[in-house]
């Protein structure tokens, strides 16, 4: 059997990083999408909910497309850590370079959507306010909260990667 | 004279990156300074400008952040072609590598946070649109694209920069 690639950190530190980023996208995810506000004070009922904003929206899709791909390293690095073997070697770990990179991107962005959202629309909703409505965008800022620190364990990981790079050719 | 660390791509591909980089930020910025929207159809004449919202003031700090590394990073590298030497070499490497990577997270972030407020925005405003109105969200639309194109060339640079990292010892 091929030694498995060497690695800047022990495996055991990327798949905590990596299992940790899991819980935070997947509460993240949960929190947004039980996200909504009925509004009873008028005559009409009308409901609001996460998936009436872009924003958040996208902030959906980066924390699932985030889960998926944090699922998938997770088995891989068990698979790694219990065998000791990994498919494909040096190729690997520019995968791994390529996608924690993409990845933490679509993170960070998602976060930063999230956010710049929330905010200004938290300030800018004051003057119409009822508490029922505060506590959606609270959800909703929770949520990307939730993501940003999925995203700055991303970037961990993305570190981790990149310092694994293989030899360069000079 | 020691020779200079040998990196993944041409420094003068590193270069155009980089300037192209500081180009886009610095219209960009220029763009969202000159963002106001002045109010006149009440008694009030009530003056709306890019910094009453967080998200846009969060978009021109970060643009201004990557514009000042970008400038620092042109003079480094025009150091490098003219004279083919570079201070601190290899560690120079590693600096370019973490640098990199943290400011490409900040340009995405603003780029996101730009986008984030803008399009929902223009949506929750349609129904008190003026044509005025929708230009200052166009305009600060354009700066976050902007913003995004200089992001995916600061995403470039940070490739590159990973890409030419030192060999590690194994």
């Amino acid at each position: 059997m091929a030694p498995p690639p060497s690695t800047a950190v022990p495996p055991l530190v990327g798949l905590l990083v990596r299992i940790v980023t899991l819980v935070c996208l997947l509460v993240s995810i949960v929190v947004l999408v039980t996200t909504s506000y009925t509004d009873t004070t008028g005559d009409e009922v009308s409901k609001l909910k996460f998936s009436d904003f872009y924003a958040y929206r996208y902030l959906l899709s980066a924390s699932v497309v985030g889960l998926a791909y944090s699922f998938l390293q997770t088995a891989l690095t068990v698979l790694l850590v219990t065998t000791g073997n990994r498919i494909g070697a040096d190729s690997m770990l520019l995968f791994d370079f390529y996608a924690d990179k993409v990845i933490s991107y679509v993170v960070a962005t998602g976060a930063a959507a999230g956010f710049g959202l929330s905010v200004d629309l938290k300030r800018l909703l004051n003057a119409v306010d009822t508490s029922e409505l505060n506590t959606f965008l609270h959800k909703a800022e929770a949520a990307a909260s939730l993501c940003l620190l999925a995203f700055v364990l991303t970037a961990l990981s993305s570190i981790f990667s990149s310092l694994s790079l293989p030899k360069r050719v000079q």
